[in-house]
């Protein structure tokens, strides 16, 4: 789902986000474009469930000053995963597992090495990498 | 309707943006990209009615470096949309009224208020403000 | 000098920067910028001649939205420009020859060939690399 | 103070930004950038007085993968600023005044905006556009 | 095919694009977007035949941090290319033919122009014109 | 050392990154910009000695479109650097150890793990992890 805007402040599209995030959007990002009259502009794309359109599609009409929303269908091949967890010296931190067939991904939750760098005042690149010292 | 250019200066494309709206574009806008060999490059985007593609298709390899085009339907919705109108201190501005089921929405009409704001000599924002204090 | 803008809209941002050629800016661009509170945003540049500084710190912070102005001095390095004519099958071209020591470019004028392409109903290529073709 | 990223995940830049505003930095924006090796990277920029400067050079050093860090000082003309209140259907707003010599501009406060819109389950704009019309 | 990817570095990103080239990608190019959480990222898109789709998720699940990638069928009009041979002072440059309809366009050779230029320590511009002037 | 360019392709940019980092620039990078009339172009940026200066301004003026090149001195912080080695199952890897004071940040060279995730067909990424898991 996608809308142009050229039309809308910054701060209102940071607004728009976290709006729509909340409402539960799987993913909501902006890209810089460029529009007639020498405007600088943004798309917005909001990828969601195709159940969730209607509801959407309100909410981009309400909440931005857009007057139209254009959609597509796209397919998704999706990893399975699963979470395992690892000690560090900073702390416990939860290790993202995804698969698909023979592809094996690692890599420590973001969450948690924030969490664990603000608390211990260390760099957050310090305690991923402490994290993925303990992924076998 | 898209194209991906690695050999056209931005002077022609500033053109040929204004060669697809003058030919009927509901939209052109351009997105800036990487492409390979380290080339900064620009995507393409031109919005149209189905029943224009080969129309639109033909312009794009005429006007544009591209030796292709790719294109997709989207399925799009739309507000109803009417104007009204409101008296400033600086003059009659046209305020777009959009409204899709419940949803009503109210701006100043750009063109109106960049045209007052040059006559008058004042900021666009001030003829903007003045028009929104008009609006019920 | 430049200003950073997450509270205007490309509407706006459009109508700026023809203002700010208009009064005489050597070369005015956008960037696109990414601030806090997840705001996609854009920097406005504006080259000037230092003695004209004060007259568009006043412009800027009178037609944007912004509260502040930064400004710096660069130096600069320009080749020395003259203008040749061409005779081509769609009309004349002027050619701008720019040089600098040994250093000598020539390149169709962008403005020539655009009103060419236009009157004969000509690709802007077709006009600019017939022009190409009459340079030495 | 600026530096060219190309080797930080997206996820610890935005854990980067937050940082550095926290630390009292003016203004952090990211600007997509190209560089060498086909890599999409990112330039960080801090704004902040030239007194906390080694400061923030250490933050960059320990917080950001770059191996160095460049700075400059620019000059900037900044407008006067107080608050006035106003109240709307929706609440009360602040509007901040903000002026240099003649120039005067009154714009609703966002942070405002934002709570009250959420609160009373409204559109931003429509909170906006209200406070804008209680504006003198 | 596409995949936003906000965690993994620039460097990292760079490798894929030349593995997806070598593995027989029609195109590889990235846009720069921005994610939740003030992240700056990096939309990858890779244009392919319906039949390699299978081998191509297995390539970007491999081989980015993605966890999930995402494809559509477009439809594309192409143009028939042939080459044609023109000889320079600085040597031969083949001329790319692309022809749709009534529709002919004729380009120097990128690669050709580029070895010249490096062999004769010329500009590659200087290369290029000499190739197109030597074009009927 | 700067320059804005509206009138050069992408092609013709790629060609001229590389011309400049094999002349020695520390650093060559581009920013996708927005100029008048429409045009999307390109900033290019390059990052050298002070004492390198007109050697680069003849470079820029020769190989690129501009007819102006504009520069600034700006200070740098630099982090000391050395290397240290370590095994993985794939092979040996260098790491990159950087100090500033009490900082201290150890990174895979990207070069080494490029070479053996090729050589031994495995993910960059699983090359990267090993080696990170290598360093004390
Ligand atoms: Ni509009
Ligand atoms: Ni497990
Ligand atoms: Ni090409
Ligand atoms: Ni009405
Ligand atoms: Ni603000
Ligand atoms: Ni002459
Ligand atoms: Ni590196
Ligand atoms: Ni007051
Ligand atoms: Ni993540
Ligand atoms: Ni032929
Ligand atoms: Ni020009
Ligand atoms: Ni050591």
């Amino acid at each position: 789902m996608e809308a142009n805007l050229d039309d809308q402040t910054g701060e209102a599209l940071g607004y728009v986000m976290q709006l729509l995030l909340d409402a539960g959007a799987l993913d909501v990002y902006f890209t810089p474009i460029q529009m007639k009259k020498n405007r600088p502009a943004t798309k917005l794309s909001v990828l969601i469930q195709p159940a969730a359109r209607e509801q959407f599609v309100q909410l981009l009409l309400q909440h931005t000053s857009t007057i139209g929303v254009r959609y597509q269908t796209w397919q998704r091949t999706i990893m399975q995963r699963h979470f395992e967890q690892v000690m560090t010296t900073y702390g416990s931190v939860q290790i993202k597992v995804v698969t698909y067939g023979e592809i094996v991904k690692r890599t420590p939750e973001y969450a948690d090495c924030a969490r664990l760098a603000q608390q211990q005042q260390v760099p957050l690149m310090t305690v991923y990498q402490a994290a993925l010292q303990q992924v076998k």
